[in-house]
Order: structure tokens, then C-alpha cells, then sequence
């Protein structure tokens, strides 16, 4: 792989518009100056922007008249893959001109145009969305399927879990992670028949670069006794949003009660370096860039509130994913899985 | 409905064992004094946790040997009905010698007892386990199915939305909730068959005592957007243990923060009205007491870690649809939203 990666990036996307990208972007190369940047958007407005970054100056522009909003529809966005920013981002990868795609528009519309673009890479069924989370433990935790599939069998499962098995130990350098089905009890009986018939096939895993560890229910995920979540998109959206719900509910709810006296004011300046570690860890831009696991080629999806250091923190991942070549470590771990699997079925 | 209704109650369940639950009715008795209430479980035990509250001495006790464990399955625990605490407070609903059951013991075992021995309602297909939860709108809201059952058809869907409604009207008075369905997204298109289905079927609905307002993402539940949240088993319980882990993750960071230095811990004792606040939203004590809504009979399942106060709060849900005839209501509002479906039908 190319030491010095080519990210291709949607400049139009996200709520922050060109200047939160191109100001993220310029972020991103002041931290590693190896990288290497393409911009799909149009044109005036990005020149516009980078001129404030000389630091950007030799990045590569794609000019595209059209850019899809989050009202489009997928049917619509891959209809419009080749004109639009997004779509050239995802057109640089598939033509080897660019090493991963970032975009931080309609998830929707970049997953149809990715999967439609880039196709599922061989022996993979479905592709997923993975991103990193918090948690009180050592390290963050890798959770997928983040939406790109409402239903999933067990085979899909299994294979969301190799994948991401595959990006925490190249994210987060575990070298053993510890995988975990998301379910409504820790239980063999509880839950549907494709987390059963997926859990049976994860235990037969013997070796190989991870382990299973059952089950885990949803009010466990942040006290880091695993590094890899698994469930089906459906779950894992219910999941995902329910946790970032409730962080804003309960800022909210501390903002109320800290402004509903002088004494809570006054407390509340007093706590201000506590407040600050709390907000480092809850802040959404430190955990930013979901990674598409799964197709033939590397696509990262920025939060669309994401600020610049969000938008830097995505284009890391996306770097990060490039160099250490994940697409073929995905596959390495996949032919691993398939001939333990197929060992044990031997045996038994 | 008789005005003093009997709450039959399981000793033995919950973390807190017979001292908690005793000293928690003892709480409730003080509140409503009319109450009327019988202890299932171990009669020594009970009789002396019940001499410390002479407010409690017409209390009836049925002894029972044995005690429902959070081990047991489901399976096992209905071929204990008769003999254990659990089963007793359910039978005593079932023979009319009390208005409601409350159990803080093992949940599956609770839903398989009382399903078994109450049977479904008529006109219901399955029941559903509801509950309140905090928002940061004027009222509470009304959350259901939260693990009852894993499957649901849109049948299901739209008969927890009118149980829920009427829930909803009962509990927080309110005249016309505004019901949603939990989804991933709110476009009609978005989401499973089933929902999708549910969702069209929700349309046809014209006056009655609720409207329904379309899908819900999981990141607004706490927004005060909605009054009757309807999801499958599987997802509500999926949001619900989200939202308790994530408030239990924020507030085990924020006692970090303000241990993490001297400062903050002056802060913190500063501050001290304004967390008395937080907690007073978040603790799930107050909140506590989740209905089986659809059964032949009232059954109310506390926290498992309820305190005293968790357990009072408990008692009073079962007092209060017991007095207000929860099972009449829904069966009212289930054949108002049959006669307005087939309305439409016979229009279209």
C-alpha cells in the first residue's frame, strides 16, 4: 500500500458546508503532512475556502455542478452518482484514483452509491456501517451494523463480526478482541433465531485473531466488557440513537438544573475543569468517522454536525483504514474464520 | 370498581428481598391509607418485617414455600405457580381476591406466569410490558412493548398503540396522547415490513381518544414529541437498557470529573442542589412500576433494584389502574378504534 494515502473528499456534504470540510481538512493535514487530498464540489466555492489554507494548496479539485441534500432519496442520489460531489468522492476510490471517500452527507444516499459503485467485496454479503464508541474501560469499543441493513440473518451476522473484529484490532491495536452479539438477555434461549443460529456458528470459532464472548444486553455496552458489538442495522441505529439521545438529555437536563440558582452558577464555574473532562468525553468529534465495512474499496462517514476537528478526526480514520489496508485484512480474517469453521465441522 | 382496591404482593422478589418490599408498602399504606394489601412468600419473614409497620397489621399473608429466582426460566418457573410467591400474588388475581399483582422478581418468569395464568384479553393477540419514562417535554411518556415479545406483526404493533393510548390517558391524563411508532428513520419508506404496515394501518385512524404522529427515531424519544412510544419487544427493550446504561455511563463519568481534583470537588458540595436535581430526574425510582397491558387481570413488575420509595411508587401504578379499571379502558378504546377501521374500510 502507498505510504501516503489520497482521501477524496465531499466538500459539499454536512451541515457545516465547504468551510467546515475544507477547515477540518486543513486540520487533518497540519497533524500528518504525508496525507494527500482530493476535493469534489464545486469548484469556486473550495478554491475560495482553501486559499485560507496554504497548507492545502497542493490538493486536487473535481469540480461537480450537483450536490445531494438529505432530503434525496437513495433511488435518486445513484442517479445521480456521477454529477454530484458525493458520488465523485466514491468514483475517485472505484477508479484507483483516490485510497478512501469521506463524506459527511445523507448516510442513505452514500451507502446506495458506495454499494452500487464499489459492489461487496468477495465472500461478504452485506456490507455494514461500524463506528468507534466510548466507554469506561481502556478502550473504545467497535459497533456494527450502524443502519446499512434493517434485516439480518445469521450468516450476515457472523461476518459483521469478523469485519469487525478486523477493524478493532487495526483501530485500537487489540490483538485478541472480544466480540459480543447484542440481545435482550445473556441467555442461549433469548432473543430472535438469527442472533441463536448466529451465536451457535461464532461458538464454534476456535483461535483465529478474536474470541466470542455470548451475548451482551444494551445497558452493558459502555462498561468496556467487549470491543466488538454486533447486531443487525435495525438494533444497532435503536441503539446507537437511544445513547446519543440520552447524553443530550442529560446535558440538558445538568444545563437547567446548573442555571437554577446563583449557587448552582457559581458551583458550576468552580467545576468548570470537570465539566470540560466530561464534555471531552462525550463530545461526538472525538469519535468521529464511521467506517462502510465490507465493499471493495475504503468509504468513511462523517456526523453531519461534525465541526473541523470532527471533520479532521474522519479524515485520520479514513488515512488510518488506507494504509494498514483494511479491505485486506478483512479478507485474511474471513478465509481464517471459514477454515477453523469448516475444521471443527470435520471434526464433529 | 370496589374504591379500595387489594394489591397482592410477592415478598419475596427483588434484590431488596421481603425488608424492602415490606417497608416499601409500608411507605405506600402511609400514602393512601384505603389501600388494601396481601403478602405472598414466606410467612416468619414476612410477619416480622411487617411488626416494625403497625400500618400494615390488616394486611392478609399467604405463605408459600417456595421462591422464583432471577435463574430460573420461564419454563421451569410456571410449573411453580401454586407453590411459589410469584405464582400466589398472580393466582390471587386470577381467583378476583385481589385487583392486581406486583412482583420486582425475575421478569420472564413474571410475563410466563401471568400470560399462563390470566390469559390474554379479548381481542388482544399478545401483551405487552409498558412503562413511563422521564422526558424533557410537560409529561412523562408511555413505553411499549419493552420485551414481551421479540416478534411482532403490524397486528401487534397496532394493538400496543391502542393499549398504550389508553395507558397514557389513564396514568398521566392525558386526553388525546400523541402516539408513535420507533423507528430508524422517519420517512414512510424507512424501517421494516411489519412497521410499515403498522404505520399505514395507524392512518386510517380518524378521531378516537389518541392520533397517531408517525415513526420516531430513538434519539428524540426524550423530547417531548410524543406521549405512546410502540415498538416490538425486541427494539424497546434494545432503547430502553440503552438509555439506563448511558445514564449510568454519564453519571459514573461526571462523579469522576468532580473527584478528579480539589477544585472540583468544591464544585461538586457547591453544586450540590443542582445534582440533588439530576438525580431526582434520572433515578429510575421514580419512574418505577411497568404494566402488563393486554392480560385478563392487572400484573405491574417493579425494577428488580428498586428501593423503599421504588417500591411504594410501584404500588401506587397497581392501585391506580386497579381503581380506574385499566382493562375496561382498553377494551373500550380497542373496539372505538375497530368500529373507526372498519368505517374507513367500508369508504374506501
Amino acid at each position: 500500500m502507498d505510504e501516503a494515502p489520497r482521501i477524496a473528499i465531499d466538500a459539499m456534504g454536512g451541515d457545516g458546508g465547504p468551510a467546515t470540510i475544507i477547515a477540518g481538512a486543513a486540520q487533518a493535514r497540519d497533524r500528518d503532512s504525508s496525507l494527500r487530498l482530493t476535493f469534489t464540489g464545486d469548484e469556486t466555492v473550495i478554491r475560495a475556502e482553501m486559499a485560507r489554507f496554504p497548507q492545502l494548496a497542493d490538493s486536487i479539485v473535481v469540480h461537480c455542478d450537483d450536490v445531494i441534500t438529505g432530503d434525496d432519496k437513495p433511488s435518486q442520489a445513484i442517479r445521480r452518482t456521477k454529477s454530484s460531489s458525493m458520488g465523485a468522492a466514491i468514483l475517485a476510490v472505484k477508479a484507483g484514483e483516490a485510497a478512501a471517500a469521506l463524506s459527511a452527507g445523507n448516510t442513505g444516499a452514500l451507502m446506495a452509491i458506495a454499494k452500487l459503485s464499489l459492489r461487496t467485496m468477495h465472500g461478504i454479503d452485506r456490507p455494514a456501517l461500524a463506528a468507534l464508541m466510548p466507554t469506561l474501560g481502556d478502550n473504545d469499543l467497535v459497533m456494527l451494523d450502524l443502519g446499512a441493513n434493517t434485516d439480518c440473518d445469521a450468516r450476515n451476522l457472523v461476518e459483521f463480526a469478523v469485519m469487525g473484529a478486523a477493524y478493532s484490532r487495526l483501530a485500537l491495536g487489540i490483538e485478541s478482541p472480544r466480540v459480543r452479539l447484542l440481545n435482550i438477555g445473556t441467555e442461549e434461549l433469548k432473543g430472535t433465531g438469527e442472533l441463536k443460529e448466529a451465536a451457535a456458528m461464532l461458538r464454534q470459532q476456535t483461535g483465529g485473531a478474536w474470541r466470542f464472548d455470548g451475548f451482551i444486553e444494551a445497558d452493558r455496552l459502555g462498561r468496556g466488557e467487549a470491543d466488538v458489538i454486533v447486531s443487525d442495522g435495525f438494533s444497532g441505529n435503536i441503539a446507537l440513537k437511544s445513547i446519543e439521545g440520552t447524553a443530550r438529555f442529560i446535558t440538558d437536563l445538568l444545563r437547567r438544573a446548573f442555571s437554577s440558582s446563583l449557587r448552582s452558577k457559581a458551583g458550576f464555574i468552580l467545576s468548570r475543569p470537570a465539566f470540560a473532562l466530561l464534555r471531552h468525553h462525550l463530545d461526538p468529534n472525538n469519535h468521529n468517522g464511521a467506517v462502510f465495512l465490507g465493499l471493495n474499496g475504503l468509504v468513511v462517514k462523517s456526523h453531519g454536525g461534525a465541526d473541523e476537528k470532527g471533520i479532521a478526526n474522519a479524515i485520520a480514520v479514513a488515512a488510518k483504514i488506507a494504509r494498514e489496508d483494511l479491505t485486506r485484512r478483512i479478507t485474511d480474517d474471513l478465509e481464517d474464520f471459514r477454515s477453523h469453521a469448516v475444521q471443527t465441522e470435520g471434526v464433529a
